[in-house]
């Protein structure tokens, strides 16, 4: 692809449901909450008839910049940012861009490091359990404020393609196209036990103090539970293929504790890097949220049933090494819907970079969006 | 099998190396250890030509305890007991069964809990990093004290197939038959890492202490430890079977982050029970040999010109969902001896037990380890 596209710069907003005249969202758990605010960014122009807009949702540690640059010297460009932008695979010269971070995140909107209107101190363990739903139910109100009827399509890998598919049955009229992509429609036992332990690993950091810590952060409790987490993102291939046995400093064994393998330095330096950017109480909200995640669940555990009020046309991809959210769950979803008779592209990319794949195999999985997203243009403009 | 055996008493011995008159071993770190000291537990009769004595090597978390009960009426048998035993696979009418615990165990064997001659204080942290070759070469001093000039048999699964394999190689004139089973002649990338992120867990627990800690145990390290590496030893198709997401206490999800699902309260029980039973230095060093473990290493990464020095007749077996050490594994010790035109057989077992399989799936396992010993028995005699 031809890199002559001028750079593009996007800023974060932040909608507070106030200016909306009501502050509160209902929650899955029963709660309400109150003074809810979501952060988010938006690339390209919505066109006239506000049908070329596209919502992008994020995995367990993504945020709302998804693509562009905060500034003309930033460093660093949004997550998705090799797949989003003016003339990429999502080409921002045609679609309108949104994505927002997600309730109980910590990135802007409202989570559990935010204020509790009702005691003037953070929320921290006090912050309600949220779910999948509730995160999209959060971002529908950002729908209505940015005066958008229909997403042209929601797309979404990992945490995202759950969300994308709560989307099609929340509100299947509001969505024309949905990629789920690296995902399942329910998690499974082992996810919820690698949950479980990261979990406590963070419960268990002394600076943890039931989530109400303030200088002394539980950084080594979230590093572990972010290290454990790492594992399950690559494969046991693409382990072998870039750290194999490799030790990093030295042609011989240390015998000692400290960081002798690659990997072990490669982790560390992961588990380092993630507690500068996330929060540990945040982790566990978003964690649990995936735990609960089960979309047959409202339909007795008929995936098909559950997913019967979705109209929107699908596009699934999966990865073939990715043994977090598997192929055979991606082909779960696909067939629940092929029972329903909707229009289901599937496609599995070889790829060696397990659940990774997602965020690395660009081009392959960049070309199938695109594909996707013409047809679904073409579709709409009948 | 019939149920007619008498009911089988073990015990507990402990032999120190002192009473050979040289208490050292010089472990491959150069460092040599002192006061040296096996337990031991033996079954069955060693004939009078000596010729029918079985090594049992024992995995991570085992002891020298592999069958029999202790008293009559003591409730739990040992590890394997399902496995050998008068009448059993492993018939101990029939063979002399050994097994030691290894050495940096915390059952019995020196390991870093022990004294430190030196100091005459426990070692902790300033046990030396120990090596599986290590553990193989200590229990060639106890075969040496018990008279035995040549094994029937090494068997081991797990960490035990990794002492079979140094075994073979080691020692190879005393060793005729090498039973390695769901085993790898190497620890990959990803179990280095799943090791890393444990032991990470274990040394950031505050009761830790680096490793001196007494009666405040590092616990909560060591159960989180430990819960990882048990997802580890099922597979996503048997977490599926017996807990799928299945709610612990309720019908309903509890919104909150105590044990809700039935297989977060399986993982805290079993870490809960692992602490009352195992050391949490311990668990740092035996872990560390397995990361040191790399059977091809001395040969330049030729696994077939490795293996080559030995001359024992193997079995080797592997589980179908055993992805901790998947069948691939077993493969590449079967084709290297293979290469070396050595009677190898190899066998994988179908099983959704994962890992675990090697001690859950007795009776396949055990028909063919029976087969496998009645053949050694008989070229033996020959």
């Amino acid at each position: 692809m031809e890199k002559t596209e001028p750079q593009l710069l996007t800023e974060s907003r932040d909608y507070a449901f106030s200016q909306d005249g009501d502050d509160s969202l209902l929650l899955d758990c029963g709660q309400t909450l109150h003074d809810v605010s979501l952060r988010y960014e938006c690339a390209g122009t919505l066109n006239a008839d506000r049908s070329n807009a596209i919502l992008i949702t994020h995995a367990l540690s993504g945020d709302a910049h998804c693509c562009g640059r905060h500034s003309a010297g930033d460093p660093k460009p949004g997550w998705w940012d090799e797949m989003i932008g003016p003339g990429k695979y999502i080409d921002t010269n045609c679609y309108f861009v949104v994505c927002s971070n997600v309730i109980g995140g910590c990135s802007g909107s409202t989570g559990p490091r935010s204020i509790n209107p009702a005691t003037g101190r953070r929320y921290n363990m006090d912050f309600p359990v949220i779910t999948i739903a509730d995160m999209v139910r959060a971002q529908h109100r950002l729908m209505e404020f940015l005066g958008i009827d229909c997403w042209l399509a929601v797309v979404g890998g990992s945490m995202g393609g759950m969300q994308v598919l709560e989307w099609s049955v929340m509100y299947p009229n509001e969505v024309r196209g949905a990629v789920p992509i690296a995902t399942t429609a329910q998690l499974s036992s082992q996810s919820i036990a690698f949950d479980w332990v990261g979990r406590e690993a963070i419960q268990y950091d002394v600076n943890w103090q039931n989530g109400d810590y303030e200088d002394k952060i539980p950084d080594r409790g979230l590093s572990t539970a972010r290290m454990l987490a790492h594992i399950t993102y690559l494969s046991d291939e693409s382990m072998a293929q870039k750290f194999g046995r490799n030790l990093q400093d030295s042609e011989e064994y240390g015998f000692n504790f400290s960081r002798d393998f690659a990997v072990e330095s490669y982790l560390e330096h992961q588990g380092r890097r993630f507690v500068e950017r996330f929060d540990a109480n945040s982790y566990c909200f978003i964690t649990r949220a995936m735990d609960y995640f089960d979309m047959a669940d409202r339909a007795g555990g008929d995936l098909a049933a559950a997913l019967a009020p979705a109209t929107a046309d699908f596009l699934i991809v999966s990865f073939s090494s990715d043994w977090l959210f598997p192929t055979s769950q991606s082909k779960d979803i696909a067939n629940a819907l092929l029972k329903n008779q909707r229009n289901v592209s599937f496609c599995e990319i070889e790829s060696s970079y397990g659940h990774d794949a997602f965020l690395l195999e660009v081009d392959a999985l960049g070309t199938m969006i695109r594909g996707f997203l013409d047809n679904q243009s073409k579709e709409g403009a009948k």
